[in-house]
């Protein structure tokens, strides 16, 4: 095989955050799709708000959109049914070794999570430490017994990994999160 | 009042479809935002989903989409939780006086509307007439019982009359459909 201008199979095939091909998102929307196919959950990732400005009609079929503009999200990215249950969470990478910091989610996406824990749904963050080599998932109840006890603006890792639950990796699922969702419910 | 082109006042003031001042979405929308605010459900309309070929980066804070595509949805436009229960429905309205078209509906969101239904979920379809003046709510189950029995193309008003459910207009919220779903959880 040959590489680009000289580089080492080394450099190419050692990936420098851990031997992961695919990112965060990636992960769990092909979680998603598995959990689908198989029936066991629907839980989609909601597409990206944008705000359309001019559009080009050349047929009725086929339009163009010639400007627009992202928007900030009044909900999380992701949301569904599991076992009869609403689902509702925001998914994160970091490259911190050490914390997450909170700037990553919006403070509505935040009031959005608590209002579905107090209607009886189930809300959560997914954050994976890329460096680290962990995904961990984290209920909203923690995570807002968190920023309601700290000053801080970040979650110290040892905050994921006292309150926190791995999420392990695996072919297929490659993120199985709905496992950590069962205890959850049982134990409600 | 001066009005264009010698327009009698009559002729502005009475509309053509009712007196009604929205259009379906922008009542479910405003209906939606009153639940939340009342802390009653939390039901949300997806955004538009698109594909982005290109975008201009300005600033990091002022990308600009410049090219990008509508993309047929995969899921239903509203989702969301009420009373602990995942919500899941299409809104659609039609000129026609006597009978909905099923394809305004795309096939794949029956499909998903079937397995929401499957998963316990609740799943419907809003439809109204606007000619009519009525707006009806289908549950799923019932528009699966009309295809899976009938060769037509579209769904007569008079099966909407038969299985469907009128929903009442009022001030706030505009069109109170979850007063719907109260009875059909009780019946369930």
């Amino acid at each position: 095989m040959n590489y680009p201008k000289g580089i080492k199979k080394e450099f190419i095939s050692v990936k420098t955050y851990g031997n992961r091909g695919m990112n965060l998102e990636e992960d769990i929307n092909n979680s998603n799709k598995y959990y689908l196919d198989c029936n066991i959950a629907a839980i989609y990732k909601k597409p990206t708000p944008i705000t359309i400005n001019k559009v080009d009609y050349k047929s009725r079929k086929d339009a163009v959109i010639k400007e627009a503009h992202f928007i900030v999200p009044s909900t999380t990215d992701y949301n569904g049914i599991y076992k009869g249950k609403y689902i509702d969470f925001e998914a994160k990478e970091t490259k911190s070794m050490t914390s997450f910091p909170l700037s990553n989610i919006h403070n509505h996406q935040i009031e959005h999570l608590k209002r579905i824990y107090n209607m009886e749904g189930i809300g959560f963050i997914i954050v994976r430490f890329v460096r680290l080599d962990k995904t961990f998932l984290l209920f909203i109840e923690d995570l807002l017994n968190f920023i309601d006890n700290n000053d801080r603006v970040s979650i110290p890792v040892s905050y994921f990994n006292d309150k926190g639950i791995i999420i392990k990796e695996g072919l297929n699922p490659r993120l199985d999160y709905l496992k950590i969702i069962d205890n959850y419910i049982e134990g409600r």
